[in-house]
């Protein structure tokens, strides 16, 4: 049985895309803490972030920093908080969380986001990439 | 006025050391949510992540890798969890935490420690790098 994510990757769920290479996918969270709360994946499943081998480890932060100054602009947070917790899905999924203080890390702000309200955010995010 | 953690790397002000390199320095945060939780930064002194150029930002994480399966060995947690806040220190810091489940992503858990506990924990991580 493949991840959840792995079937985002293969078209066979759907996802509102943000960003996209050959190596990496990003998509928003459809429990988003805060309005264009983005997952950023390695297409390949590997459950556990350190064992990304040093190259995929490496470009997978330089393709979040660039998701990440997209949804800066896109949401005016101060800062792009990032997190890797792992317990959910276990394929490596780097959380890109727009913040404004140190009590929006808390992922019991998640709710289900609305489909509407997720495609025209995602826009939004591409229109600063 | 540096920041506090350039102190620290100036040696300024101490610190329960993991690891160093020329660009990097992994150290025990004073205020752990759990036992072994780290701080890994960049000498250099940047506010925010996102700004690192692509290198140092790849290095870093591959830096905290390394310290990471060191941590998660001496600890015997079930994952490393990384998060990048920065609201306290304008100075990019990574927090490495062992975790066990996703309830352990709470820096309300944040409690003052021991210096000799912190000694203690410094030592038995290097022992695993």
């Amino acid at each position: 049985m493949v991840s959840i994510f792995t079937q985002i990757v293969n078209g066979d769920i759907p996802c509102h895309k943000v960003l996209e290479d050959d190596q990496y996918l990003a998509f928003l969270d459809i429990n988003p803490t805060h309005p264009g709360h983005t997952l950023v994946i390695t297409k390949q499943e590997i459950d556990y972030i350190f064992d990304l081998e040093d190259n995929l480890l490496s470009g997978l932060m330089v393709f979040s920093k660039k998701v990440g100054a997209a949804i800066k602009k896109a949401t005016h947070c101060r800062r792009i908080g990032v997190v890797v917790a792992g317990y959910e899905v276990p394929h490596t999924h780097v959380h890109l969380i727009p913040t404004n203080s140190m009590s929006d890390f808390n992922f019991a702000l998640s709710r289900r986001a609305d489909q509407e309200e997720l495609a025209v955010m995602a826009t939004k995010i591409q229109e600063h990439l």
